[in-house]
């Protein structure tokens, strides 16, 4: 607390009611800095509280991000020049990395929430020697094909731990790294054997304080007191719009103080080493809470015309400002080279790694002969490697079994996988009791309890998502699962994409899928939720329409959350289950399902008509083909789980399920019949909704919409006289 | 700073170091209250501080609630129940409402932010006596047709002012409700008259505080400066996850404080009615901060068996616990029943509004004679009717005029609207430089400066759609438009749908609309944005190809904004603006926009091939035209700026724009493919992108991903001959 009341004094801002009404300029739109404001700005000039080689360390971060962006004539070289001291320090002083061996499993992480300084990111890898980032590809910046693109990705660069530049989701990743760590640590260290432990670091800006899944993310890390993480909040006060007084005025240590994180300022970021040092020290020497350390830098530093304005946010320096700040900070040398001195500097970081690595590779080797059992379960997270009996709990289903919701067979089969999937950790933005989503074996993950492996994200589905696809990129192994009411893919749509480009493995598990879910009305009803994920790259979408399906949509995703699958690559799954109930069925299995669509009933020679149903609209589609054939049709019908895994099966088999010359197709689906052409074709019809739902029982918004088997036997009928 | 460090004194948490370990049952999932925290809450039984009447009164919302719930036999009771006394005291004393007026235009708003307690929103309703929700409609509850959805809908009943549901929206709606209320008041308050005086009421609860969102909006608010902003915050600590002590331990209340707002508690908002009206009076007293006052209550208070559970959360209480309830309360009264004496105490409530709105009306009388022109504007905004030269300044383009990116060209539009359209109002996410967003004639809207027109967001995309629609939803004249760019909708999707939802005709301007935002790379290059928001109902998603497009997307976003349309309801847009250029055309048309589809090239006889173009591939489909032209074939060029529009012409129409008998077509747009089969038909062909893009030039990447005049040409080729 005294902390606390210190620091307040030192980084307050004084009081709004005090500060001076905006001048005309401000009121025009234009930047006025704030005196009151611009007096807790770090000094522009000055000699660094250093060595030479301190200096010449950090001002080869600055020129080789100056020289990044200016030959790419794009990108941001203000976040590198002010962050280059902090980042300095950290990767020098206190990262332990190996950079000949990065995907050393007790590596500390990194991340670049403000991801648009990437070249801060890569001037750092280069100069601690990782072989990813050589000179050359510094010189490729933004460039096609090169390691080195406008914002750090991690499925191109080794290094860059998670893809980072939508503000806010770096460091609500770096909150699932550093679960990730707390989890396994507890999981897996022995009193004599420390075999997980290690620090995640993040350098976030103005933005990603601005941005709501930043505060999420922070008050679930304060919950959860995540001591092992430490944020950077380069507090340079310069945004797009110019500078933060025109919309971001609160005090933010004040904010995550109340959060429950340790908060510390550094006045100087721009010269003060030793302040950083020891801020870093106390950072880690708190071990019941997160960290945020404020630094106070200026954006573009050593520019003498554009330091501490946004003109330097996201524009190139340009050649005559390159040589201005070339003189300001007596930086002789030539673009892109960098004195050995400065390489030497951070040769010391990646040999303090090496060691590192060195002795825990001792642990690792001692753990596994004395824990054999333990060092087992272990390696199949940290490898991936799933075990042979992971999928043999999957249960199967008959039509004799009770009709169940999907969201009750999801909960089953997460009960199933979760003994044989060490990986599995996973929860809901409270909805576990709705979403069904309950290991009913393992108890909460909670301060004190990080063994454990229900999540309990709070109402927090933006965090969610990110914090999930953080626990997938920490090791190949974690097979993180998610949940909240479809609906609410609203609100984490950016952390499912961010999944989908990173290739982070995460399973969606979102229920409540339709209008079916009846009273709760249109705020709660998706319409036009699964065609929204069906477009978006890289993600699955599946659908299962009952028990046997279920187990086939989890068996998919867990194949796909590990890279198993042609393109070899993790890819997440957004699985889509209802509220209400539905029948199970004969001739649903998971086989039919892993190929994405099948056909559950009128297989043998050629159909007058098929019918397409997916999830609870299945057994729609096969009572409205048993009226069709009391009619004397010849029907089939066509369970469609998932569109993405039935386009990559080959032509054949595609052809044997929907055979070209068949064209009398209906689908049926209660969502948005948007792209179904492309499965009916022209002589086709789509049962669907494409517009908002209503607050009533499910069962009689299905009637009023029009979503009703003889809806499909009529649409079947005009589809066969088309 | 006196009250607040009483407050942390009065509301605060035991040091979350100091808790107890989990104890075993809360590890396995189960809710086990913990002891310090228990001590906060306040008592479970008790006297109401008041009169036997305002007894009565309280009951009687609660038991409205508990009936409405179990006839339904849906819902949420329990939210209701704890929050009857804070709410009976601000409607009756403080919500200064017209129930014979619902419209007035000076009415205080009232937002239900948890709106999941739709039922005390309905009850508070009926008891003031709006004539929208008559016991009748209590007793249809969550029923198809009635006025009392499952959650608050604004467009069908009267009284509610926005629609809640998903968390966190209200908070922020309230935020533009409030904004809204300080710009008109600053706009067009006199000295002597008074037009704009109004409080912006919100009841929020937990849920409502994890989110994001409303850390987004309250940040923003502190910034601004509401004071006419007051938030009850219903501290119930139950979430449907069980205790909030599961997740959510971070302290509230300080939080706020740093965003800059005014903080009290009310230790016990069960029984302590003085407790709530004197908070509420310092809150309206406080002019320079907005106010949140923390309401400790019982969740499903009066309940013996169910309170401070969360079995109360979201379930019926049933006969026996209403039974129960009923006689721990003392209420002898039938379902649906309620005291003479209950409705007489809210009358009071409405005869102080009533009253009000005669004072109101006769200021604004002596100010329509006295101020005739500022009046008129004033209307403008009230009525929502359009001056008739609105769109007067939109400016015509030909090919002589230089090629622009699209968002310059907005950005003349919204200039040129600007002087002629009142109720225009808006601004960017931080990215107003790049949005180009800024109405050049006007300043920041900032404390001290209200009446200005540019909104500053900061990086608060989620908050910002929201606060979009509470401006538009305050005053059917306000056409707000807020931006970003078209990635960051997946930060605000949820706002966007409810504003098609609930009829805010906001203007989304959506810069970077594709692969051809170059060097940032995949994080920000949409693919399937285009296509997600063709498929929310309700919604116009626009992309125009050059100037008079563009001029054409505005003219038709503020008609539907205003209600012009087929329909007769308010549509939000969603304008998707390129980054980079692209030439004017001779044949693009302010009328052919408004038709959504149209012919820019080869309009005469029946063409070889149809080349359906948008946004800044439509010139790449008139260049693909003159290379088939010089290979003798006769095409046509359809340009195609918005799909619903189009959809909603007559047949006539459609088909000769797209005549049925000419079945090769090809579409050219740089995203997603999906869904175009609807215009190009079975042997179309469709040129876009189904992948994630990559960091390099643009232009390049056109090229790589083949979108290119070739491509369209070789497409056409096909499709000619399938």
């Amino acid at each position: 607390m005294v902390v606390a009341l210190q620091l307040s004094t030192v980084a307050g801002r004084p009081a709004l009611a005090q500060r001076k009404q905006q001048p005309l300029k401000a009121r025009r739109g234009l930047v006025v800095r704030n005196q009151a404001t611009a007096a807790a700005a770090p000094p522009a000039t000055g000699a660094i509280k250093g060595t030479k080689e301190d200096e010449l360390a950090i001002n080869a971060i600055r020129f080789l991000s100056i020289d990044g962006v200016n030959k790419a004539n794009s990108g941001h070289p203000g976040l590198p020049m002010g962050c280059a001291p902090m980042s300095y320090v950290l990767w020098k002083e206190f990262m332990t990395v190996d950079p000949k061996a990065p995907k050393w499993f007790n590596r500390d992480r990194f991340v670049l929430s403000a991801g648009h300084g990437s070249m801060l990111n890569y001037s750092l890898l280069h100069l601690m020697g990782y072989s990813s980032v050589q000179i050359e590809d510094l010189k490729q910046f933004r460039q096609w094909g090169s390691k080195t693109p406008g914002h750090p990705e991690n499925f191109l660069t080794e290094g860059v731990e998670v893809t980072t530049g939508p503000l806010g989701q770096g460091i609500a990743n770096a909150v699932g790294l550093a679960a990730a760590e707390a989890h396994l640590a507890a999981r897996f260290n022995k009193p004599d054997a420390k075999l997980v432990d290690h620090f995640t670091y993040v350098i976030m800006g103005d933005g990603c304080n601005m941005e709501g899944i930043s505060s999420e993310a922070a008050s679930l890390a304060g919950h959860w007191g995540l001591g092992k993480l430490i944020a950077l909040y380069d507090d340079n006060r310069i945004s797009i719009d110019g500078h933060t007084d025109i919309s971001f005025t609160e005090d933010v240590c004040a904010r995550y103080e109340a959060m429950g994180w340790h908060v510390q300022h550094v006045a100087d970021g721009n010269h003060d080493l030793e302040g950083i040092r020891k801020a870093l020290e106390t950072a880690k020497s708190v071990t019941d809470k997160p960290s945020l350390i404020k630094v106070s830098t200026l954006i573009g530093y050593g520019s003498p015309n554009k330091a501490d304005t946004h003109d330097v946010h996201g524009a190139p320096l340009g050649a005559s400002e390159t040589a201005a700040t070339r003189e300001q900070l007596n930086w002789p040398y030539a673009e892109f080279e960098v004195p050995q001195e400065a390489y030497a500097e951070f040769a010391k970081g990646a040999e303090r790694g090496a060691e590192a690595r060195k002795q825990w590779e001792e642990v690792r080797a001692a753990y596994a002969e004395k824990y054999p059992e333990e060092y087992a379960e272990f390696e199949s997270i940290v490898t991936g490697k799933l075990p042979e009996n992971w999928a043999e709990k999957l249960p199967k289903f008959t039509s004799e079994d009770k009709g169940l919701a999907t969201r009750l067979h999801s909960q089953t089969m997460l009960n199933a996988l979760a003994p044989n999937l060490p990986g599995l950790i996973g929860g809901s933005a409270d909805l576990a009791p709705s979403n069904m989503t309950l290991m009913k074996m393992f108890g909460d993950f909670q301060k004190g309890s990080y063994a454990e492996r229900n999540l309990r994200f709070g109402v927090r589905e933006h965090a969610m998502g990110a914090i999930a696809n953080g626990i997938s990129l920490h090791s190949p192994g974690f097979v993180p699962y998610c949940a909240t009411f479809f609906i609410f893919t609203d609100y984490m749509r950016n952390p499912m994409r961010m999944a989908a480009l990173s290739e982070a493995g995460v399973l969606f598990v979102m229920t409540h899928d339709s209008i079916g879910l009846g009273e709760d009305g249109p705020t709660h009803q998706p319409v036009e939720h699964l065609t929204s994920f069906r477009i978006m790259p890289n993600m699955l979408t599946m659908r299962p329409g009952d028990g046997n399906e279920t187990a086939g949509c989890y068996y998919a995703a867990v194949l796909n959350s590990n890279a198993q699958n042609a393109k070899g690559i993790k890819r997440p799954s957004t699985l889509v289950f209802s509220r209400q109930g539905m029948p199970n069925m004969d001739t649903t299995s998971i086989e039919g399902t892993l190929k994405g669509a099948y056909v559950v009933h009128g297989g043998e020679g050629t159909p007058d008509v098929i019918l397409i149903g997916t999830g609870s609209e299945l057994c729609m589609a096969v009572d409205a083909a048993k009226k069709l054939e009391g009619e004397g049709k010849k029907v089939r019908v066509v369970s469609m789980p998932c569109w993405e895994l039935f386009e990559e099966q080959d032509e054949a088999y595609r052809n044997s399920v929907l055979p070209p010359e068949v064209t009398a197709r209906v689908s049926v689906e209660a969502g948005s019949t948007f792209g179904w052409e492309k499965w009916v074709g022209s002589k086709g019809k789509s049962i669907g909704i494409n517009e908002f739902g209503a607050s009533a029982p499910g069962p009689l918004l299905y009637e009023k919409y029009g979503i009703t088997v003889d809806a499909v036997v009529d649409a079947a009928k005009q589809s066969m006289a088309a």
